[in-house]
């Protein structure tokens, strides 16, 4: 065992990683500071102070913080403007919170002196990949500990059997095998393992948490509109809102309108795929707006060019390279391009459906003049694409004469 | 005026190309050839058999021809192994017509000893682009007439005052203006125009001739499986079809649960914004189910490597650029990825959405062992995850050591 | 003739731009303002006075100016940045000048009150694309005269027949034809046309203006040092200079040594293949001194990225397309990779070649410590290579288990 | 130690993979099956047999092979077929040799039932990934020995330790340090190490071995023709060669010429920057040469798509991804375009420097009349140009009007 002191925890208050920190405890003979966040995963997180008490972490060791508005503004908008998909469907719901808990974790490390970090990602995944790059990227000299790469409580009753012998209370319904984990944030909740395993079998339905079912949905479509500046939703049916609390407002329309879910085999960074389901109930509504708004008021070369780094972009988040030169220059390049994403989205949300219906714009770039049927000289001269056509047959031409 | 001595049109029987095939005949002096292609659009082409005969044409100049198969199964099949969409949303239903068309106006042109084509498409659209570079990229020598580009009939009553002049039939419903214009083939539907213009309205249901709207779509999901062979799909509900009657089939069901319908404002190649209105019911379907074959069956690699080259490509068909290097050199990366895209892929239709549910493969990449929660040494060994990391990360944090 | 009242006209003062001038206020029968730019031609720009006056043209519309530092600073040093080079090889010498000139027409049209601005390139090249591309993006009302276009002075001798009839005075040495025409400034000199015609045939030696045939070169390398600060170039051999001082300085040395020539065949804009030669003396030492400073100071995720965007990054310039949002987003990306790209270049300038033979940077992120073969425990574990490689090549392990 | 009984190592016949050899032998206690190929590094291969039999192994395990043909053919030109280029500059002659030994290996793996393989490689380059990556791509279930990653051997005196131990004849210029380390083939020999460790010191002129320095190079320049077909070179001066006596022939006029020189440092794969000294005579003289055949027979979209594909392929070349479905949908794209990239192209070289003279091809895409500035009515309407500059335009001339 390497020589650490003190190492700081993303610690959810749960079972597992309350098995890490004690093991930490005995394994690593170090402190231990615990890092709780809120990031709208839609459980207390105040029951971990009295959890990490218990295990003599002492009070100013315990960090519990709410960072709902830094996740949406600083994280999950930002990755919006760039229309992010990931394998053309997943909405990154995961990959953009794991920067964001590493960025607080070495933040908290230099505020306590500690010399090392702690993860309960497995080494299997993403996450753990996500976690470390981002450490590493914010402190090069931090030392992560990754237990479940380390240890021998790989299977369920082996952690439980130890958590018992560490005086670790084991609530009832961990006992048990679960029928697959989950993670969630503000964002998205998605679930993998066991009942999801085999792509060929439906994902049952009581493993969506956050929308009914789509058939389940009111069987009367609802009109929304939503109001963006400079790339960024601002409001709601025309009331303001902070980031945060309107993603948490489409999150409740996207629940009740069954919108959101998505099943998909994806290829994780680590080499093998893993069928997942997530459900991306705001996310899913404002990814239609942010597109709908850019139609109108976004240029042609711009809006190519967005797309052909997008794919580039989504695999930087999903691999865990957010903090990064090139991720960086990405952003520079998206978020120049936003400053007149600007003006209202309508959309009609019905069934597990978005459907965008209407969006207008003080800044648009639509002109009506220029696209009507109807004769209007001096807007258009329908002669100037002759011009047009003929150059940009003339390579194809010339090909086709020395192919002949 | 040229001196032009035959000409092949793209004839579709409707009042423009009739007014367009006697404004050749009137103002070139020269043959007219006419091509009706039964493209899918729903109408019956073998009236214009007759309507061109009482142009004085001679039946050996009058093609009509049902060209569904190889428009689907050499068009619309290799587009859609690409997962091409223009602009995130747009499945490009009129834009792969094109080249097929001009395609055969060339081969026409050739059998009759034409020097010229001509198309009804306006001089403010994509469509003449479309025609006019495949046309040259076939035959740098043909020469293309564009009458909207030419003529003043450019407006409704100049246009039928000239064909009542000229003897063309005007039927009643076409002596008024259309609320929208439309173009039709097995693919999709699209209309644009009028009641479209203004962005911020809701298209009108009655524009939609294709889907029933989703309200009135059943209120049970229809479960449906599509197989793939090389990227293609070959049967539906186990039931083999060629690529035309796979599509057709698809159409219905979509119709049913009216699915494919879009709203989009899009980039023209000529330079401006336009909006319109899209059905793409089967190929809603198909797509989705396109990728969900290739979830389990296309390497990493391979994927991310189409979704990178994926924008160009549909930018290309998008500007007519079919028959052109970069296209086909596009297509031959994006084929030989199709080898073994090959399997079952199970889809739940229900109120305009489709919802891939599951899929399976002789040829799966995805591996139950390797992703498992469960120990299972051999396949995968976690420690490989730390050096992965530590790898990956090492320009970071030599990065990160230079900037503090 | 449209309503024009008054034209903005880049004017050389050569023969061909006082034609131009004349028919200006000939055929439009409007006032000319003249523009006369040094950008490092070469040539002496105040006699430009003399003529203009003598066609009647006011003082206050006779614009003669310096705009090298500019040109230097704002254009030419940002697209080293990207380390442009257009298919392959081009620096883009003639290309990026065209923004500029535009620009400062544009700014007189509006000091002015002109209503549009007038340039002396062909219907075949791409300067007009430039210069007109630029035009519109920063004033879309502008109106553009492209005389060349127009008029039938379509041979030389016609021009020249002209000009003597509307007393302007041709210098004996343009009254034959030129063997090739030439484009110059302070980046480079083009030269294209006639003698150059067939791509098989050698440039001549005559042809080269601006560099010694390398075999008239110095016998002894010459070793000079160029310090950069965010990625431009700030000092030779320790001193300090000004963008255009230390661009003029390395073309001395790119003449001296013969350094710079280039013998192309490129695809132009408008669709077909044309034969130049340039001449970059200083800009060819400078591009490699620049790759070089990089190389030390750029992590390896930023400067992959800026060579996958440079193509198009050099088409989007080559194209005319400078003044556009995609362009600008592209260098948004660019220049913030550009942060710590500082530090001092050494080259060796020998007979045509410049060998890049070191760098060094207080920012470097070159570590010896990690290169090192000897043993050096901490900064480096080999093992990690192993699970690097293991993850690396699991999703091929898994393909060539499946495809066997 | 793993159950390992048969491996084969690649054996060069140097010390290093002597001790690999008996190591082999006595660490894992197996049979050793020994593969040396001549891929043109310029040293004998044949001393390897005796040496082999020196330490027991059997005359049918001992595999010496002459793949120079195979190397140039099937790897080297494919790769020149794409211009590719690592980081701007490097050629990727190491990194494309080992994809070609990796297959032999594996092939020879099968042929004498061996389970394993073994390579000489360190645990802080590139070539391990290379070497393995290959490997695991073309056999999932072959084991990899990397002693250099394993054993405790780390300098170089326990090395002759233990070579002198095991009864290894240690060659005196052995004994000491080596000043650099070096790896050779056909197509380039590349240094690194020691002397060339810090990036500001210019490599001293007895590092290279393939080239006489520039300045003692002949004082007059020499002219070469090469042939192409198929995008490949077939002729030098008019005489038909095979690929691997082509690049031996220009091995010779660049070793003459001084010509192929590379000072760089790069971004290793695995993390970190390494200076190395390169020398590609050959390869040099043969990449100018192809990229100026293209000029006058590939088409602009052709030649710019290859240009945008450039950097992603020459990165999963030098990162080891030759046998990866990405590299090979790339490969599919960039051979179409060689069909016609067939002709003559004449090349000056002088002192270092190969510079493009003259190119001429049947397949040409080069017209005069097209590009000339005589009048040419027919070939190229000047006229065209406005309305290809007008629609062009269009897009900035909205967005300019809207934003002012």
């Amino acid at each position: 065992m390497s020589d650490i002191k003190r190492v700081v925890l993303a610690y959810s208050g749960g079972l597992d990683t309350s098995v890490i920190a004690k093991w930490l405890q005995v394994t690593y003979n170090c402190e231990v500071v615990t890092f709780t966040a809120d990031l709208g995963q839609g459980e207390e997180i105040e029951p971990a102070r009295e959890k990490a008490r218990n295990m003599g972490i002492p009070d100013e060791h315990i960090y519990i913080e709410d960072v709902q508005e830094e996740f949406v503004r600083d994280f999950v908008f930002p990755m919006f403007r760039a229309n992010a998909r990931y394998e053309g469907d997943y909405l990154l719901g995961t990959s953009i919170a794991r920067p964001l808990i590493s960025k607080r974790l070495i933040e908290i490390a230099r505020e306590t002196g500690a010399d090392a970090i702690a993860h309960g990602a497995t080494g299997k995944g993403n996450d753990q990949v996500r976690f470390e790059l981002s450490a590493y990227a914010l402190d090069p000299d931090i030392k992560v500990i990754a237990p479940w790469r380390e240890w021998d409580l790989v299977s369920r009753s082996a952690l439980i059997e130890w958590a018992e012998k560490h005086q670790i209370a084991v609530p009832k319904d961990k006992r048990g095998e679960s029928p697959f984990s989950t993670d969630a944030n503000l964002l998205h909740t998605s679930s993998e393992g066991k009942v999801l395993e085999d792509p060929w079998d439906e994902t049952p339905d009581y493993v969506y948490s956050r929308t009914v079912n789509p058939e389940d949905a009111p069987d009367e479509p609802e009109y929304i509109t939503i109001d963006f500046d400079k790339g960024d939703g601002v409001a709601l049916n025309g009331e303001k809102m902070t980031p945060a609390v309107l993603l948490t407002a489409l999150n409740e329309l996207g629940r009740k309108h069954g919108i959101g879910r998505l099943d998909l085999v994806e290829n994780r960074f680590v080499g093998m795929k893993s069928r997942g389901m997530y459900e991306t109930p705001g996310g899913t509504i404002y990814a239609v707006a942010h597109r709908g708004i850019e139609q109108v008021t976004l240029d042609r070369g711009a809006a190519h060019l967005k797309d052909e780094l997008m794919p580039k972009y989504a695999e930087l988040i999903y691999n865990g390279f957010w903090f990064s030169p090139e991720r960086e220059m990405l952003q520079a390049a998206i978020d120049l391009s936003q400053e007149k994403v600007k003006g209202t989205v309508r959309l009609k949300l019905y069934k597990g459906g978005v459907h965008l219906v209407g969006r207008k714009s003080a800044d648009s770039l639509y002109s009506e003049r220029h696209v009507t049927f109807e004769d209007d000289a001096g807007a258009y001269d329908q002669k100037d694409a002759e011009g047009f056509i003929k150059l940009n047959a003339l390579r194809l031409r010339l090909l086709a004469k020395r192919d002949r």
